[in-house]
């Protein structure tokens, strides 16, 4: 069997619900165009504030390891 | 347009029902006494764990980037 | 009153769900077996992707300390 | 000589210009309402993008510590 | 119960006597105009040497976590 | 709305006059295949030495967030 | 002669006198379980405040490498 | 002379053998799609244990520099 | 199925040979009393010089993570 | 040809004109003691205040690689 | 007036004492050899536990700032 | 027994071979010119690439302390 390799990808997903809806939108999207996506890894939790101070949106750094195909 | 200056401030929010709300507390409590608030970053993840080893609160420690006005 | 010593023990609690629900059960996990749990720190947060690109379950690493009985 | 105390303020300072200028007003803008600024640490270099890939402004967040008054 | 809110202040105590006294002298300047300190935490053990390289002062950078009233 | 998604991509810039004109050209080469870069974080500021001691070049390395197109 | 193995286990000592103290505590209450430690390493310094703003106990996490016998 | 321009690839390369090859492995693979890769530096050595505690494969995360053609 | 959840122990591998196997060695000395061991990461290479400037030893601290059995 | 070896040196470099001229000047007197000085890389960004709050020098603390002579 | 350069060594002072007076002995013992000593900086705590779990000495290194002469 | 004190020198060792020969390359050119020399710390592992994309060289930067004589 032949040593895989993985490569990892930066996505920020962001969400006005919460930090794991971010990281699952952040997961959907890279989906879209990488295949055999196998695990992340959170790096950084940030978010933007709106008008009377209300949590606009969460914004979750995540890398995201995936294998190449041989 | 004058350069606009950011202040930042650490503040600790708590909750028994989660990290989100945890920060969502956080940035409440700013608000009362803070205008402009624009941005947040999680720097730190705790808790306190009650009787029963049950989590009594979650402690999220959040850097809060306001404006400062001119 | 003598002084008191802790022990900090790492646990990766899994769900699911969410990064909450991953403290949660890391939590419960550590207190079948450890007794005066005190408090965790969240040390890391990751995931594992299944087949469609769906989160199969969180893996949040928790530091747990733990009070020392006289 | 009674032992001196200093507190730290963080500050974000902008400038279109460039890293050195952005520093320079989060100094500045900490000097209106701040006496006896001491010293100055960069903790982080970021910025932002406008249209065409220019940048627009330059964003330096520096720990400002300043002697507090006896 | 409402949830609580702590804030975080960075202070730098000295004294040509030690760390443990650096930070003792940074939590009394700070208990003079904050109230409800709760807990510190160790950022950075830094000092200056004078002449013929005696200690002068060690410098402690201490995080001061205290409760924000209701 | 839809949620936004970025993607981050590391670039390092290299520049004989500084670090400043290192990031722009940093942003200007991603620009050329890259479109909506929306912010840079500067990671690592490293350079070359040539003959004489001289700088040869400062190499910035910048992370580069750009929005992802729905 | 075989290689030798150690472990590692953390422990928080505390004590109200200072630093020093502290972690002579946490070596010391670890040495009643477990045989044969050889170093330790600091991790973090903390400390919890009382009434008056006095400092109540320091808080030092110490790692504790111990030999394994065979 | 055009200013050069590197971009940063992060790769995990496997292998049951050790370091060394893990991080030849990651370079191979990089090499069939990637030109002018120039460095790698090393980010993370992590691994997986099979049955009986052997090692089944090193896994290691390398950043992985290469020139951008003109 | 219910949550699986791992805890971390952290052990100091050593071997005149190198790091590779310093690395197995740590595995499988906690494989002697530990089951289920699943993964490992590298979190410090040090290593002791004996006379003549020979290495003696290479040291590895591994974090070992292991499935707790329900 | 034999391995190459190369030292590290650290360096701070001031001036009051910023960043880039406080690195340049860090070089220029490293090089005036050291041949074959080959690489630099920033650690820490700093300055000190003067009076009116104006910025009397950077400080630039630099790691200066350079080849050790066969 | 001339830019100030400084140079920076990395020492490793002990005592059975304290933390402190291991920090004066690396001074102390750096001054015998380097002149114009300006501060030092705390890097790492660690120590070495003797027969009976009884601390032998601590062990802090210290980065230590000196200006170099023109 | 006087208290001993050590220093710490920074090497980056190279080698075409791997990690563990970079390392024992680093603490041979040191032991040309050092006495002493009593243990390393791996601080970093970079390598740069050759034409056809083979590894040229490994190269460890290892911190090497060793004891000050009296």
């Amino acid at each position: 069997m032949a040593d895989q390799t993985y490569a990892i990808t930066h996505i920020v997903g962001t969400s006005p619900d919460g930090i794991d809806q971010a990281i699952r939108n952040a997961v959907n999207k890279a989906g879209e165009t990488l295949r055999n996506l196998d695990w992340f890894e959170v790096e950084e939790i940030r978010g933007f504030l709106a008008h009377e101070n209300a949590i606009e949106h969460f914004q979750v750094t995540v890398k995201l390891g995936f294998r190449v195909d041989d």
